[in-house]
């Protein structure tokens, strides 16, 4: 642990869930002197232990340092959290998991109290913060004033991202990654389904469910590139630029991926949804397009 | 090319389209001796100037060589393909993309002919075959012994892996990874429908469509990583070991991914089947479990 915390900005921090617990001991750390403030003052105990400050109210906590940092439950906590905290001249950082809607609208009512705001989408789970090696990083948006101030305090915990003014887009690229995540996870689902019950134990013959899930997550992470053609795509605005696999294609061979599940007993129901966009865009009179012409058919 | 044909095991291939063609060459290229055989005479003669011997019916082309491999369009194209060859004696290896329940009957219909059979599913397009940094490979399964003998054959192309003496099991595993491959192309479509229009230019402040392309390709690439999650719990039944992310908080989560599309105009058609089969499995009772009990949900 660095003792040195002269020239380390103190850090205030509102939470201390799973996620900010996982913060603070970054910071403690990194020889940030650290204030805390949790709603249950039990979980502030393990924290001040290790030489973290603990704030009775929140209004104390933020009185306590120039960066506060809030990681709660979500944007309804924040509000009641700092309603009798004296934010004028504060720089804050909302790490609490939000809408864009929700992320514009908490920095219009952070600056008109007179604080600085950066909202922030953490893409990580609680054991990647403190390594870097795992790849963990937060989107942030919001003041780039405030961004630049405290970029290198901000990093500590995980690696920064800056996307921009718009308090909004950290919360929309946020939700954006987690939303495909999900949809990986469904298509993941229904294939563990097809192959539950028909693949072997590790060591037998054939496919364990093991080698079966190695092989899955490969095949996911080198078809993830495709994410690069369909941004030119979308860029461009020439749908069919660069396309390996085309959708008159792609829609041919989901009949055998939906013939499939009925044979093997496996609902279709994950599947038909993209199917079905697929084969509406298709039945527009797009054969060679990849998928980028579906993108706009969300939109409705 | 390897002129020294002498020891390489003569190939039959029937079917040159985008597929057929691709293998075609590598088989060529290794120095095995070649016939070919396609519905369309024309798509025969790029081949024939590289040294392949162009047969003018399936039955001539059956009658070239030990081993023969069918690359069409489906299984009815198969049978169809090679209703008047006689198959006593031959090794039928069908790369034909279709069912696990296709396969195992093309099987026994081979059989009863008096050939051996392995089916295959490609996991690869043109461009991977004979590539093998590429990373492409094929799923085998059906006659071990056929494999055996013609394993290095089978692996000019691209990788094999062989799945066991059930002819259904490689169209299993190669839908299964093709079904997951769609959930996923779901996600990002759902992805990019969200910062469409909000993302800016490359080399503008903020984040671009290409940067948010590659940071997305990373990110699920990353997260593929729980399917040795979901493999370890479905094998030892106890869902909810090594959970980091638990149900009820997954379900909470996707309140807010569903609100941001409503927020931006984007529809949920492709979350919400996801989202209800994992709020089905919370309801049960299942709150600290990850996401391996939706899995035989679909099971109905
Ligand atoms: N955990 C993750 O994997 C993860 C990943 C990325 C982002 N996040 C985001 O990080 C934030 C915190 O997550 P977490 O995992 O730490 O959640 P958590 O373990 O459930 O903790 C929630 C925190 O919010 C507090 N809280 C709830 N309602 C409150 C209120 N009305 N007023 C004041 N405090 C209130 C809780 O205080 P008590 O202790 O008194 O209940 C606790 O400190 C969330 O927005 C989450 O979406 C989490
Ligand atoms: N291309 C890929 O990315 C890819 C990836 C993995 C697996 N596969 C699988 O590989 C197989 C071939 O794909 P491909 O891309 O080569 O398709 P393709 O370019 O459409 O070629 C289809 C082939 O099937 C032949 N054919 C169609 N109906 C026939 C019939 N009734 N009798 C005889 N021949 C018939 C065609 O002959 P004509 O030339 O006379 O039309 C042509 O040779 C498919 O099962 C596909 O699912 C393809």
């Amino acid at each position: 642990m660095d003792t040195d915390t002269a020239h380390k900005t103190p850090v205030t921090l509102l939470g201390l869930g799973d996620m900010g617990a996982a913060l603070a001991r970054t910071w403690l750390a990194a020889g940030h002197p650290l204030t805390v403030w949790n709603r249950t003052p039990s979980k502030a105990e393990p924290l001040q232990a290790y030489g973290a400050r603990v704030a009775a109210t929140p209004a104390e906590a933020v009185a306590a340092s120039p960066l506060v940092i809030a990681c709660l439950l979500d944007d309804a906590s924040v509000e009641d959290a700092l309603k009798d905290a004296e934010l004028a001249g504060k720089d804050l950082v909302n790490l609490t998991t939000g809408t864009p809607g929700e992320g514009r609208a908490r920095r219009g009512w952070a600056e008109r109290r007179g604080a600085r705001f950066l909202d922030g989408g953490i893409m990580a789970v609680p054991p990647m913060i403190g390594v870097p090696e795992s790849g963990g990083y937060v989107f942030y948006s919001g003041s780039g004033a405030l961004y630049e101030e405290h970029r290198a305090t901000l990093s500590v915990p995980a690696g920064a991202v800056y996307a921009g003014e718009d308090a909004g887009h950290a919360a929309l690229l946020d939700v954006a990654l987690l939303s495909a995540m999900t949809g990986m996870f469904a298509g993941i689902t229904h294939a563990f389904s097809l192959v539950r019950g028909e693949a072997g134990k590790e060591g037998e013959e054939g496919i364990s469910l093991g080698e079966f899930g190695r092989l899955l997550a490969d095949w996911l992470g080198a078809m993830s590139a495709s994410t690069g053609e369909m941004a030119a795509q979308l860029e461009s605005g020439d749908f069919t630029q660069g396309v390996v696999s085309n959708l008159a294609m792609m829609v041919q061979g989901n009949e055998t991926l939906l013939r499939t599940a009925r044979e093997q007993g496996v609902s279709t129901e994950l599947l038909t949804p993209y199917t079905d966009l697929m084969r509406e865009r298709l039945d527009a009179g797009h054969p060679d397009e990849g998928t980028a012409g579906t993108v706009d058919l969300l939109r409705r």
